[in-house]
């Protein structure tokens, strides 16, 4: 066995923080085949792919509304760069995929941003790409968020990202705990 | 059984076309895995790869010099069109892919010309798309050439396109026949 001091320098993974919303999830829990809080690492030529049919997809959302592959995800290196990126394509002939405020139709891709707000139908994902020095694999988070993700404290533009990415524990706790929104009162009611 | 007139319109399928040449394929039969001269239907959602390992590639090159993975071929389509394209990206962190002038390393990608010319290595393949209707599928059609396409007639940039592209039979005879170059001959010979 490698001693410690001869061990291989340990490399950090890039990693892909999901977290995932549905407004039926209690009632249709149509993510019970995703497993939630626990990495899982693919190598970089793996296509992570999203969608009904579990022959395809390793990732399996549990909805006769979803398509067999509804998106993918792949690691890329720019060009004009050596750091990795993710993009993200459309495999839906029926849904719309918006990334942001884009949509994609069926085949449609982009360069995933290093966070953003992904959609079809009533699902949301709220994606954040955590970056990572191993070239040979990438690791997947997810997370489950118990309130709808289109609040002000969610949406990419309106939240600065500390150069280092936040932590899965401080996204994890957001959305199990989202701050109260002050409510507005009606004058008559008081 | 559907009677010809209930059949469904019958779709024209995108067609890559690629030729191969390797220097020492008739001592190392490097392709002998491959399929040549038939056409092979993949879904749009499938992705083509090329390299030594059979485990994972569709496409084997059987030689100890090529990468488990060399490259990747994807279907998608651009934001701004319907028509289909072709993405190649390099999955080999040993050799630079090229195609046509640009150098791709490791994970680099980029959008397939309708006709280029790729190479890694010894190896040579010009590719060239036939644009076709279904968005489910995408063929191939790999093809066997004796002799170097580095030559004038196949090089991308000197030969202009019909705008419906070459047909399969005249891509073959080119390759199989290739128009003899006339011969310098130094002055003392004569």
């Amino acid at each position: 066995m490698a001693s410690f001091e001869e061990a291989e320098t340990e490399e950090t993974v890039t990693c892909l923080h999901m977290m995932f919303y549905h407004p039926f999830q209690q009632e249709k829990q149509v993510f019970r085949h995703l497993n939630f809080y626990k990495r899982e690492q693919l190598r970089a030529d793996e296509v992570a792919k999203f969608g009904r049919d579990g022959n395809i997809c390793h990732y399996i959302l549990v909805d006769a509304r979803v398509s067999r592959i509804q998106f993918s995800l792949q690691l890329f290196r720019k060009l004009s760069g050596s750091e990795l990126c993710f993009e993200i394509k459309n495999m839906s002939k029926r849904t719309k995929l918006t990334v942001n405020n884009l949509e994609l139709g069926y085949l449609n891709k982009i360069d995933l941003p290093l966070k953003c707000m992904v959609g079809f139908g009533d699902y949301q994902i709220l994606m954040h790409v955590q970056e990572g020095e191993s070239v040979d694999f990438f690791e997947t988070f997810l997370e489950l968020s118990q309130v709808s993700l289109l609040q002000e404290q969610y949406l990419p533009s309106l939240q600065p990202i500390p150069e280092h990415g936040i932590s899965p524990s401080l996204f994890y706790s957001q959305a199990i705990n989202p701050v109260e929104k002050p409510v507005e009162i009606d004058e008559n009611e008081l």
